[in-house]
């Protein structure tokens, strides 16, 4: 309850660094208001998502902060967008420690007004706190979506054929990198999971277009196997997996090579970000098409089966001869 | 990224604990999705709130957990309800030390529960995540208001009567009992204070009628002169508040007749969530009708002037001989 801190007040912080966020979203009232107002266009339903991310947790304490602050937006975006809904606006906790100077909140608010100009959306509102323990970055995002149209975990059925959008695996190689000192092959390699890791790229020009193509879909937050289970225990269906089918990026491909056991991490690490999604057959050549016009790989990766014929829980990940590969975790767990 | 807890899984804690609050709401899908839907009744504004508590900032490390749950909730409630809008839902960011049990999750959410039916909103999206520091709780609530009607902090003009509902100073005197000590002349007060301290009751009721009454509103949170600054800031206007007619519970009145320096601490010590607001004169017969009607006492507590007659910044206290009272500090600061 002291004033344990060298940064300025809140009212101080909010003026100079967060206000100049909320420019140009009428609702947002200049973050000058208690509460901010939404308004979605007419025949769209507003769509909000909340994730939080902690120091030491989710980023490591010296990453920059204009990225931690991408990071816990882009993280929000990518669930609105693998939900197909357009983003509009965001409101921010700040939980930030007595460690924390004015420097780094100034490069924090950069990277959101950075990434502000990339997406689309406006700061409208938030709470900026003190902390003994890490920071604390509560992202909570709105978009809209036409009414009813909001894309599900729910609606695989057997016989759709499972894709994920872009690569898998880079950003669990990257924090391996970062945190366990993973030797890469090369430094471009290393470099560019790094920067997977910490700066992951929402597919927004992408989920959006996959209403009325998709029948479920997901971002891979927790790790491809484990989000696709989600999808499966909701839809009650299984799936198959073809390992060898799984994208990975150049970079991925030859830490893999160099160590074969680093699949199963890149595989169940989690933080991709992309859209893990099911279609039915009859879809694929939209999908192709659609995949050159949003300038993102879209990758065919196994197919959805009946609940029935599984004996390995509803994902089963078959090798390049066919037969199971088992991983110790399916997924990135919160505790 | 270990698993350092006790604490079951995420996915147990959300069917165990918060998919029964998501109940009711379809646009929540049972927490089994991504994202919450919410569509707004035609004719209304969505209206959004975040506030986060932090333990050992605001609250304390034993407090009951059913209780920091309520506060939580009722802080962003709060905001709602001075800005005229009906609270509708909210997502819940939850960050939890290893040191938490399945036992403080399960009481944590049955003070959710209770304050659902209380308040009629639902839980429609959420977040857990580990912390090496202390509990986070981040809400963010919505409500809806009839379009264009949300009342503002901007509206003051020279000649309105300024207002507050209830009592004021209960919480700062309630958190000096908890944490310095503060000695009350009865058990009793003693009690009440401390309640009030740890459980603000939102004026949700009062909040909507206001619309139409006030030409501008805030909830007391940073502390009532400091949140009166706030109004007069941004409508560009200054106040008089006389101090005597401030309205105290009995039991702030016996602990400020036994140590009247605990006054300035009851003034500017915030966390009361009534409502402060401006209204002209003409508005004071409906004004007393509708205490009446909503059963929260209303009370005039001084005017607002322009800003050029002040010499004392924006808002003057005077006491009952019309003698200014200074305080070392105008309120509550985040840093």
């Amino acid at each position: 309850m002291t004033r344990h801190s060298t940064l300025p007040g809140e009212f101080q912080l909010i003026s100079r660094y967060f206000a100049p966020l909320a420019k140009g979203f009428p609702g947002a009232f200049g973050l000058l208001d208690d509460a901010a107002v939404i308004v979605p266009a007419a025949g769209h339903d507003l769509v909000a998502k909340t994730d939080a991310i902690v120091g030491g947790v989710h980023f490591l304490p010296d990453d920059p902060p204009d990225l931690v602050a991408r990071k816990a937006l882009r993280v929000n975006l990518s669930d609105l967008a693998a939900k197909g809904a357009i983003p509009r606006a965001y409101m921010l906790d700040l939980v930030l420690p007595g460690s924390v100077d004015e420097e780094w909140v100034a490069a924090f608010a950069r990277g959101l007004a950075q990434d502000q100009g990339e997406y689309g959306v406006h700061l409208i509102g938030g709470d900026t706190d003190s902390t003994p323990g890490p920071i604390v970055v509560a992202i909570m995002a709105f978009g809209e979506v036409a009414s009813g149209q909001l894309l599900r975990r729910r609606g695989a059925r057997v016989g759709d054929i499972i894709y994920v959008s872009g690569t898998v695996g880079d950003a669990a190689l990257g924090l391996a990198i970062l945190r366990d000192g993973l030797a890469t092959p090369d430094e471009i390699s290393a470099a560019f999971l790094v920067e997977r890791y910490r700066l992951p790229l929402p597919r927004v020009a992408l989920g959006p277009r996959l209403i009325a193509l998709a029948s479920a879909t997901i971002d891979i937050s927790d790790g491809l196997i484990a989000d696709l289970r989600h999808i499966c225990e909701v839809s009650d269906v299984a799936a198959i997996v073809e390992a060898s089918r799984i994208p990975l990026s150049p970079a991925a491909r030859a830490v893999v090579s160099a160590d074969p056991a680093r699949l199963a991490a890149a595989l169940t690490g989690g933080d991709d970000y992309e859209i893990l999604f099911t279609a039915p057959p009859a879809a694929a050549g939209s999908l192709a098409d659609l995949a050159r016009e949003v300038a993102v790989p879209i990758t065919a990766i196994g197919r959805v089966t009946a609940t029935a014929t599984e004996s390995h829980g509803r994902v089963s990940t078959l090798n390049a001869m066919g037969e199971p590969l088992l991983f110790s975790t399916e997924g990135w767990t919160h505790f």
